[in-house]
C-alpha cells in the first residue's frame, strides 16, 4: 500500500492559501530530493549514473535547479525545454536532447549548449550535419520492434513512432563513425509509467546485449546506455511503488554478467526519469464552489481539467483527500469536476469521500509530473500558480497563475479588436 | 459525400507561407457567412431565430465580429469568453452564459454585460443573487436524463455533470419567479458533433411539450428555447453534413402542432452552434519536416497536437490533402505525425495519401472548430497563428503565433530564474 500523504497542516495550508488562492500545484522540495537520492541510491554501484529529468513533467527551472542539486541533468524534447534546462542551470552533457520529428532550431540549440543529442531517425544524422553541424557525443534512440511488447500508454514499439530499427542502428553509427564522431550513447523508451519491475531489468539486457554487438561489430565502445525512464508511480493506494534497490540490482547483476566479459564495464548508466521523480511529490490543492445533486451528486471545483488533464485524457486515477477530513468515513459517493464544458473534466467518478461541504478544500495528489504541464486553454480556463514547499517549510512563488492578459496576449497584435 | 476542398490555390498559399511561416490556421470567411447563412434560412420561420455562437469552438474576437454581422450573438462558457464576445462587438442579450460549476466573476461579468444567464443547477439561483443579482432574463439547462440517450462524445446524460433534472426545473422557475424575475428561457444541449438530423428533431419535441407544461404548470410563458448545438460535420468524406433544411422543417412542424394550441408560437428558438459554423471553414496548414521509415513509414510535420488535439485526443480523423498532388494516386500508407513525445501525436494512421516529400504543404481540414481552441503547451511546443481568408482574397492576421516569450511569460515573477 502506498500511503496518500499531504506535508502540510490544514492549518498552514489555509495560511498558504490566503496568499496563494487555489487552485495551485504545490510541490515537496523534501520528497523530490528523496526520490532523486534513492534512484541514485539504486545505481551507486554503477561507475558512472546519470539521472537526466524528463522537463516535459515538471516544465520548471526552479525544479531543474533542485534537480541538479542532487546531482542530475535533463532529458528535453524541445526548444522550449532546453531554455529552461539552461534557465536552470543545467548545461553542456548534462543535458541530453532526445526528440522526434525534430525541428533544425532544436538541433541548433541542443549543439550551442553543447547538449549530448540522441536522434531519434538515420535520416537526421544529414539533417543534423546540415542544419547544425555534429556534436562530441551522439547517441540514437532504439526502437526494438515486437522483442518487447510496450504497454497502454507508450504503445506497441511496432506501432511507435520512436526510434531506429536494428538494422538502421548501425548503419547509424557507423555512417556517424564516418563523419568524425568519436563518442557514443545509445537510448531506449520503451515503457512509461510501468510499475512492473522485471520491464526494466529486461530492457536493461536487451541495451547490454546491444552494446556488446555494437562493440564486436563496430568496435564502438560506447560511454553510456540510456534506459529510458517510465518509471511508474502507485496512482492508487492499493498499488506498491517500483522497487528502485530490486531494480538496480537486477541491473547490476546483467552488467557485469553481459558487459563484463567485454570490458564493457566503464559504461555509464544513464536514465530519464521525470514521473518517479515528481509525481507523487505534487498535489493540486483547489477549493469547493458548488455540490449538485442531480442523477448523481457533483462536488464542483476551482480547478478543472485545465490544471489536471490525466483524468479526463486517460481516465487516470488520482487520489483526493479532503483537508481535515482524512480520518472522516468515505460514506458519500461522488463526481468530483471541474467547469469546463466537457463532460470528462471531472477529476473523480463515482469516488467514495467523507462528506464535502462548500468551502472544503480538495487536495489531489500525484499532481507533480505530466499535472501543470499538461494543462490547455480551452474554454478560456487558465492554468494555476506552481508552489515550493522549501525544506524548511517556507512556500516559493516558482511559477505565477495565468492571468486573462497571458490568455488574451496571441490576440493584442496591431489593428486587433483586443486591446 | 462532403467534398473536402481547399479554397487558396498552391501559388497564393506559397506567397501567404513566405509572409506567415507554418504551421497555422485559416479561416475562410465565405464559407462561415455562408454557413450562418444556412442555419438561419432554415430556421427563417421562426417568429424570432437567435444563434448564439459557441465561442469556445473558435475563441477569437474576429470571427466573433463577423458571426455579428451576420445576426448571431455568442454562447459563452467561461468569464474569458465573456471578454472575447464583447471585444467581438456582442454584448446585451445576444450573450448567453452556459456554464457550469461557475465561479462568481463569471456571473458578475455576464450581469455587467447584460447576458442572459442560463443556469446549470437549481443551487445557482441562490449564488448568482448572493454573488452577482438577478438578470432581467433567466433560463435553466436541462438534463433530460434517461428520455434521451446522448452519444459518446457528451455521454449519456444520466451520466452528464450538466443541467437540472425534471423536477428541479419546476422547483428552480417557481423560486425565480418569487425572486422577481419576469423573462425566461429554456436551454438543453445533449448532443455533440450529431450528424443524424433526426436527434435534433426530437430534441426540439422534448423541449416544446415541456413549454407547454411550464405554461401550464406555472404560468410561465418561455421566451426562448434554446435547442443547444451538437450540430456534427462531416469528418469523413464518405460521410453526409446535416441537412438543416429537413431539420428546420421538422422543428417547424412541432413547432406549429406542440406550441400552436398553447398559443406559444410567439418563442424565439435559440441555438448554440460552433462545430457547424467554422468547423470546415478552417484548415491546419503544415509543412513536412522529415520522412522516417522503420516499422512503417512516418511523415513528420512541424505542427503537432499542440495545433490540433482531436486525432489524439478522441482518435477523430481529419481528411489530409498533400498541396499540388489533389489528383495523384492515394498509392502511399503513412502516419503523419507531431513532434510530441507521445505516440498519439499523430493526426492520421494508417492513411492512404499520396507520395510525400520533404518541404511539401499539407492541409489538414475541418479544424476551424476546437481546433486550435483545445491546442496546449505540453512538451513546451507552441500554439500557432490564426489567419482569416478574406472574402476579397486578402489575407488577415488574426492571431500571432505564440513565441518563447509567451510561453514563459508565467515563469517570469520577481526573483524568478527565467530572465
Amino acid at each position: 500500500m502506498a500511503e496518500k500523504t499531504f506535508p502540510i497542516s490544514k492549518e498552514r495550508l489555509q495560511e498558504i492559501i490566503r496568499q496563494y488562492p487555489t487552485p495551485f500545484h504545490i510541490y515537496d522540495e523534501k520528497a523530490i530530493r528523496e526520490n532523486i537520492r534513492a534512484l541514485k541510491h539504486a545505481f551507486r554501484w554503477a561507475p558512472e549514473f546519470r539521472e537526466h529529468f524528463a522537463v516535459k513533467a515538471t516544465p520548471n527551472p526552479r525544479i531543474i535547479e533542485i534537480l541538479k542539486e542532487e546531482g542530475a541533468g535533463t532529458d528535453c524534447s524541445s526548444l522550449a525545454e532546453l531554455f529552461l534546462s539552461e534557465a536552470g542551470g543545467v548545461t553542456g552533457e548534462k543535458i541530453m536532447l532526445t526528440s522526434n520529428d525534430t525541428p533544425a532550431d532544436e538541433f541548433q540549440k541542443a549543439l550551442e549548449l553543447g547538449a549530448i543529442i540522441n536522434l531519434d531517425d538515420i535520416s537526421h544524422i544529414d539533417y543534423l550535419e546540415k542544419n547544425a553541424g555534429m556534436p562530441g557525443c551522439l547517441s540514437f534512440r532504439y526502437n526494438p520492434g515486437n522483442l518487447i511488447e510496450g504497454n497502454d500508454i507508450i504503445g506497441k514499439p511496432t506501432e511507435a513512432k520512436y526510434g531506429l530499427t536494428r538494422d538502421q542502428l548501425f548503419d547509424a553509427y557507423k555512417k556517424a563513425q564516418e563523419k568524425g564522431v568519436k563518442r557514443f550513447g545509445l537510448h531506449t523508451m520503451v515503457i512509461s509509467n510501468e510499475l512492473r519491475s522485471d520491464a526494466f531489468i529486461y530492457t536493461a539486457k536487451l541495451m547490454f546485449n546491444l552494446a556488446v554487438e555494437i562493440k564486436e561489430k563496430l568496435g564502438i565502445h560506447l560511454e553510456f546506455v540510456n534506459l529510458g525512464g517510465g518509471v511508474g508511480i502507485p496512482y492508487l493506494p492499493e498499488e506498491e511503488p517500483v522497487d528502485l534497490e530490486f531494480v538496480g540490482n537486477g541491473i547490476h547483476e546483467a552488467y557485469d554478467t553481459i558487459l563484463g566479459p567485454h570490458g564493457l564495464t566503464d559504461m555509464a548508466i544513464a536514465m530519464e526519469s521525470g514521473r518517479a521523480m515528481t509525481g507523487p511529490a505534487g498535489w493540486l490543492v483547489a477549493s469547493v464552489l458548488h455540490e449538485k445533486k442531480t442523477y448523481k451528486d457533483y462536488i464542483g471545483l476551482d480547478a478543472c481539467m485545465a490544471n489536471l488533464m490525466r483524468p479526463a485524457m486517460y481516465g487516470a486515477y488520482h487520489h483526493i483527500t479532503v483537508l481535515g477530513k482524512e480520518k472522516d468515513l468515505c460514506d458519500h459517493i461522488y463526481d468530483v469536476t471541474g467547469s469546463l464544458c466537457e463532460n470528462n473534466d471531472k477529476f473523480a467518478i463515482d469516488r467514495k469521500l467523507p462528506k464535502i461541504d462548500i468551502g472544503d478544500i480538495l487536495v489531489i495528489h500525484d499532481t507533480g509530473a505530466h499535472g501543470h504541464a499538461m494543462g490547455f486553454n480551452y474554454n478560456g480556463k487558465l492554468r494555476s500558480a506552481e508552489l515550493l514547499l522549501r525544506e524548511d517549510g517556507s512556500v516559493e512563488l516558482i511559477r505565477r497563475a495565468e492571468t486573462l492578459d497571458d490568455y488574451f496576449a496571441t490576440l493584442k497584435y496591431p489593428g486587433g479588436l483586443m486591446k
